[in-house]
């Protein structure tokens, strides 16, 4: 029986299907810690819509905010996207394997018929 | 303004959301091309509900089906799996740069005082 319980990796790609969130986290690996207005600068849509995106990244883990004064910062957290980027890096890397067993048995294969 | 139109990621990440898909691919990665049949084979699931996370596999480029007589054959298409990961590795390697910065910084001032 295939196990498959991992909630905290279904979290950080369901984060990580909105391409709004996607580019705010682009801007907070980039920028270091951001107040929620600049955050919210360069986007079409309305500070609040900034602010439920933020909701669902601080949920995943992606996100932490911290109020300084009357402001509030945020910094990305980079441990789940680590993560995400190893559950894709050994799923691909089985793929490249057997990919690379295929090629050697063909080349094997081609060097016998000659 | 922040350009952030890239529905084929969005559509990887959606895909890799639910953890039983997750599973799905990762079979696949290991196992070259298998059958529904064998796929669905170690899921507590039944196998209608193995078909529909097939279909959003197959909408998301991440899955190729082909006819084989009366079996049906599943593929794992790699291309995706690649995309999300270089978006994840390049957020990451941004954040990693600018710690090393930060340390980089910290260090100085550190030999500064002595």
């Amino acid at each position: 029986m295939v196990k498959h319980h991992d909630d905290s990796l279904s979290r950080t790609f369901a984060a990580l299907v909105d391409p709004t969130r996607r580019a705010i986290l682009s801007r907070l690996a980039v920028h270091s810690d951001l107040s929620v207005s600049e955050l919210a600068h360069p986007f079409t849509i309305k500070l609040p819509a900034v602010m439920k995106h933020l909701d669902v990244l601080t949920d995943a883990g992606l996100v932490t905010r911290q109020k300084h004064g009357r402001t509030v910062r945020c910094r990305l957290l980079p441990r789940p996207l680590g993560k995400a980027e190893r559950w894709l890096a050994r799923t691909s890397s089985f793929w490249h394997a057997r990919l690379d067993n295929l090629t050697a048995v063909l080349e094997n294969e081609h060097g016998q018929r000659r």
